[in-house]
């Protein structure tokens, strides 16, 4: 797969970056923020930029993996937590309503006959992935339906006026899944990629790893990217691949949330890397692996929370401080305008 | 100085841990949304907590030792700024409005003459501290009178329906009065408290505290709180201990900011340790020492963004984060009521 993603244009960074230091404040005391700002104004190309309809699609999907035990919650808490998101009782659904971000969310293959619902968008790849112990999780034509599929619902967002995105995901399993992308995207050991997902104990932690170290042995695979993706991924972890790379092809804000979006985006990354470039990193997880998983891509959290829930609660949250980042730069008042003496 | 702060009542402790562990998350998988929440729902005691006309007092004051040179930035950028936070073009501002928190500008002591304005308090003790090279700061009966005015104008937001309320700062010369209270109330050599302020280089630094610790050298004081801080403060800083002091006693929420509001509230501890049970630490600034002062209180900053420009910008923009804490645990749904299995 081969996509192109724009080179973010430098032409404006100096006059930016003297926009930034003339507020009043002293140079740089806005800290993160001011890095912020810069990122958003070189990402829309202009000194006034602008948040528009943010929007988080959460994806939800089942694994067959959840079968041999590597959760603590039965799969049907997939369809369930479907159900809540639309019955708006979900910590995703408040989230975004107290921030005003719009939130869709995506069936991408859960294994359940959802009534028809406006807020719920049906993208069914399949009832489930299969189970990995035994063959790969899904096939290549698959893992490409749900990467165009997921291509498809940013570049609808993205035409309906809204630039600034995150992903959220629901998925009984699919801390596995990312472990095991983990693992082949990071070359690393699956043991370092492994974590307690929703609150395994040292007994659940070591049978998971145990499990997940079977899924490796199983599947002799190269490095190709989608084979890696269709092997070890989730129907929700695949349409969140694509939609990264629809997301930064489009210039768009992209708001990354936990452990399992990260995942996603590690293929995104192994298919092309400029994606990084869109990319603003809402938090760090709980998971120990999560904060590898971002010291891969060079990136830093901006919340240090503890959050290990998904969803999209990460992304949801940390959207004020983009906007704070942005308010700052568009309205605050220069040195020369306020008429106030600089140092 | 003795004032009475209440206990917090830790009957609805378990109620409240109850509440948050049956929301359709696993457990404790909110982090530190869920300590929050868990403080809030004890400082309001109840299950249903609420941030009311959240508000935030920015207290300016000029300080005698400015003319000392510790500061780059002229003693004039004091009103200059009090200026633009009035015709609402200051950081504090933008964060402020974007936030839906009230602000209120106090003039506690700057030198010079405003022209009355509705979101200016006039509270002046005097034009400015002392020079404490030469003489303490201020009297203690200015001092007391600065904590007095303090805690009226929180009285007064309490009065009118405030029940969360957080502090900032504007004083060119300011962060070495914080450094000096730092050193006093934390036992600590006056250059482990000082910073590079508003931008100093090696130098520069080097020079601030050279001029410090001349002022630590000039006053062989004792430890009674008021006495340090009429000694080493400021007017701003004393109203805020004032504030402090009332609004723990009141109950409110309380959002600290950076490093000059701490050494406020290390004042306001000086004299009742149970104040710290009311308050949220907004962030951790960019200054050591700030870190430090924290370390000093057993607190965490919600955010690391390495701002270090005072006013009450960080707990502006740290206020979203409470208000999630509050709606996750009024408005999420429960295992029960969603009908999500639980493990």
């Amino acid at each position: 797969m081969k996509l192109e993603i724009p080179k973010i244009d430098m032409e404006l960074k100096e006059t930016l970056q003297h926009k930034i230091d003339t507020k009043t404040k002293p140079l740089g005391a806005l800290g993160k923020l001011e890095d912020m700002a810069l990122k958003i104004g070189l990402i829309q190309n202009t000194l006034e930029p602008e948040l528009k309809n943010p929007t988080i699609l959460t994806f939800a999907a089942d694994h067959g993996l959840a079968d041999a035990g590597v959760s603590l919650y039965p799969k049907e808490v997939t369809w369930q937590m479907v159900m809540n998101f639309v019955a708006g009782g979900a910590a995703i659904n408040i989230f975004t309503i107290q921030n005003g971000i719009k939130l869709k969310v995506v069936d991408a293959g859960v294994d359940y006959d959802f009534p028809e619902h406006d807020s719920l968008i049906s993208a069914k790849i399949g009832r489930g992935t299969k189970n990995i112990l035994e063959t790969p999780a899904m096939s290549r034509q698959q893992c490409e339906a749900a990467i165009s599929k997921g291509r498809e619902l940013v570049a609808l967002e993205a035409e309906n006026g809204c630039n600034t995105i995150g992903f959220g995901e629901m998925g009984i399993g699919n801390t596995s899944a990312a472990s095991l992308l983990m693992s082949k995207y990071c070359n690393k050991n699956i043991a370092e990629c492994t974590g307690r997902g929703t609150g395994h104990d040292i007994a659940g932690l070591n049978k998971k790893i145990e499990i997940l170290e079977q899924c490796i042995q199983k599947h002799h695979i190269g490095n190709d990217p989608i084979e890696v993706l269709s092997t070890f991924g989730g129907f929700e972890i695949a349409m969140m691949c694509g939609a990264f790379l629809e997301a930064s092809k489009r210039k768009m804000v992209i708001l990354v949330d936990g452990f399992i979006v990260t995942s996603a985006l590690l293929a995104a990354y192994a298919i092309n890397k400029d994606v990084l470039n869109y990319c603003f990193f809402a938090h760090q997880s709980n998971e120990q692996a999560h904060k590898d998983m971002l010291e891969f891509l060079g990136a830093e959290g901006l919340l240090d929370f503890g959050l290990r829930l998904g969803e999209g609660t990460g992304a949801a949250i940390a959207l004020p401080l983009l906007q704070s980042a942005v308010n700052f730069l568009n309205k605050m008042a220069s040195f020369e305008s306020a008429n106030v003496s600089d140092k």
